[in-house]
């Protein structure tokens, strides 16, 4: 970004920045996303390694070989304005995660690898919308997510000094007793898995478990809330509010020139 | 569709069109369904069955070749028409799909006989506006939908990578892993069912599970964020729109006329 | 309401009237109405009954006497009148349900007792419009409830002649299968707790109840957004839309009267 | 508020009263919140405490002493002024409970002392403007609250005379049967965990408990799309509403302009 002369394009660039951004390379590398989703796919079944698991690596390696040498294209083509796109990075970090194993034997490493299938997101503009629709939609969402996570850290610290010494197992150190919490925020067995076991021991446990549903409950019904009236909003005003106002100003300047004309008669 | 003159209603189909479009006989066909609707009920009962299963089979004969009879009629009137209305191939399909087991044994085949009950809504106006809802709704969220679809092929295949091994009932293969991902989607016993148990060989699953769910969630609320914004637009608009433009019409050419009116004076 | 003249209503019959009208009276009903729930609520605690138990018995009968008393005032003073009210007739019902058992060993009519209670409904203005917008929202969804009988019918037949053989628990009958599916509609246990099981016998089960969950949901989605929808359409438009009505109206009439007079000269 | 004289601002009070106000103090106090919840947090840890436990408790009643002398402060400076606003007292009761303990052993009022860390909804501005969001939500959801008290009470006083002899652990009293009842609401295990086993006993349990479940879920519902609707009202109108209205004014009083224009000629 600093010595702009050198960031000039060259022809060479300029002519490897159209081939990158011509549709069939675009369809090109979409259908090399959805053969590795495939190849991918496959790689879980034991049946199909046992018998062509060689294949299945080859092919796999060969269409990362293919995202590498197409990021490298427009990485030379486009130099800094590569990272100005966000949707560019994405694909940097994605295909670069899938580099990162090389022959490793972790198996987290591994399963991580098909996260590049998210590709697909970057390159069909009907899935980036949306994508891009919900990221626009998370800062709207960020002071309720700011409450919340007041609320389960309070919540935690509270069921950890409160049950910790009988139940270890649920609410033994903070990072237990949240997701605890976040379970019984998502009602899954709430009161006959984890609340009328501890009411066994505590009988006034239910005071602090009731009010923290109804609580997160409330909140996460407010989040939703926000959600479709941000999104009503948006979708009601812009054209219309537009149209409305056009409307408006040429009633009243035509008023306004009547007006003139009866005055100055 | 080609040979158009041998399409030309005869007053023969004519009058056959005018029978099956009768009020009088949909009415009939409508009865004819909540009898055998009620008849197919019956045959669920093992008592009934024991003492009267032969009248039931021939009463749920009769009305199948009531259905027969109509759709023949319909094709014999409509000829390639027939095949224009959606709710038509609707009806020919489960029918159809009802005379396929013939006496065979294959349970399936007898319980989907029972489809046929569906045939209420392509006869009913209220209910098939109300399907129709439903699928002008689709469209809509097709984008988030395969969205979904790629969440959960991406999630079912780091799934079996991660879990397969210990836990090969639930996470043994991708078709399991899908299953058991849209179980905990929907919040069934997602943490004392399955991410629990999980934990305790793979202290870390939280750290897939977690976000699985935040994810699936937030998508599924999107698709009812949209749903809400469309309908509320559709129920809005149409009506409401046209009124206002006419009126703004109204007004901006009144004003013009006395303007041009004041101008030629 | 044949006899008009009989219908007349005499002094007396006024002076009633107005007594049980007035608010100083329903106040009194309301006291009533509250205190017996109180009365109601201590009948379930043995320790109350074994001590006190012929006073809390007593004081019951008082509050249902008051109650009847209450009644029969209302029907002498607007004898026909009296049954054109909803909530009339609903007092009514309620009282005569408590009135049923007498001292009888029935268990079940005892505890509808309770049930009059819910007179306080009909007593407070705010209460009664919650739910008399409850019931003006339920016409509305007659089209969708339909269908999830329908879809419940359809359900319950072909999941009985499924699984009636294997799980005659769950699925013995037609009523079995309706509260299994029903559960299942409500998400509760129905992977770990119904399908999953169900699957080890027929492991293509999944085909059936996966969609079956989709489409309830679904189902259920429409109703909530179509709930919104019209709330959301009542209340915006009745006022806004009378305003914006009167508004162009009177624009129209005074551009009409200008043209007018411009012409005229 | 008696004696007005006394409560005349004193140059002293003005200067404590601009210093508590100012943006500096308010973030000062914001960093020992945000920094005592990270030492209650510690505080869970037996790890820490068993290592620095002197420190961590220091510091807590170093935080609880900066707190003590900031409302000291803030009492002092604005006297009954203190109490008007809302916030304020918040401040002071969840410091007050925070100095209750003192060195006692109940460990139900030392876990209330992480309430403080609610502080930080009263001084940043985002999270207050939410919580005064669902504050002010709530009136508008009074009337549906009352009702579902009503529907819990009627439910729990009629669960408890009918099965509290066969299951006294969930239906023994009223208290036991209105947790049971929202564990119901809220579709926890509602049927595999309560309906199933109570309907060995009572078979006709379904047709108290599932008509439970749906009104209570409509309720619910209906308190959602109320929530809704409200909020998109405030959202909508406020601004729209006053621009529409100055508008109408505007072309309304040139239309008679004009009017009295051309009759007076």
């Amino acid at each position: 970004m600093s010595d702009v002369q050198s960031d000039q394009p060259t022809p060479e660039r300029n002519r490897i920045e159209k081939l990158v951004s011509s549709a069939r390379f675009e369809n090109a590398i979409f259908v090399v996303i959805v053969f590795n989703a495939i190849i991918l796919g496959l790689e879980t079944s034991a049946f199909v390694m046992s018998h062509v698991g060689g294949l299945i690596h080859f092919l796999d390696s060969a269409c990362l070989s293919i995202f590498v040498f197409e990021i490298a294209l427009k990485l030379y083509a486009r130099r800094w304005q590569f990272f100005r796109r966000g949707w560019s990075v994405f694909d940097l970090i994605i295909v670069g995660v899938a580099l990162l194993p090389g022959s490793s034997g972790l198996s987290v490493l591994r399963a991580l690898r098909i996260l590049r299938v998210l590709r697909v997101i970057s390159v069909a503009p009907r899935l980036r919308r949306v994508v891009e629709g919900f990221i626009t939609a998370l800062p709207g969402m960020a002071s309720v997510f700011l409450l919340m996570t007041l609320i389960f850290y309070i919540g935690s610290v509270m069921a950890t000094k409160l049950f910790a010494s009988e139940f270890p197992h649920w609410f033994g150190n903070l990072g237990l007793s949240a997701y605890s919490l976040f379970q019984i925020m998502t009602l899954e067995s709430w009161s006959m898995g984890i609340v009328r076991p501890v009411m066994e021991v505590y009988p006034l446990a239910w005071a602090f478990f009731v009010p923290f549903i109804m609580v997160t409950t409330f909140a996460v019904v407010n989040l939703l809330v926000g959600l479709i009236v941000n999104s009503m909003q948006d979708a009601h005003h812009e054209e219309d509010v537009a149209k409305t106002d056009t409307y408006r100003d040429e009633v009243l300047k035509r008023l306004e020139a009547i007006e003139a004309k009866l005055n100055s008669k």
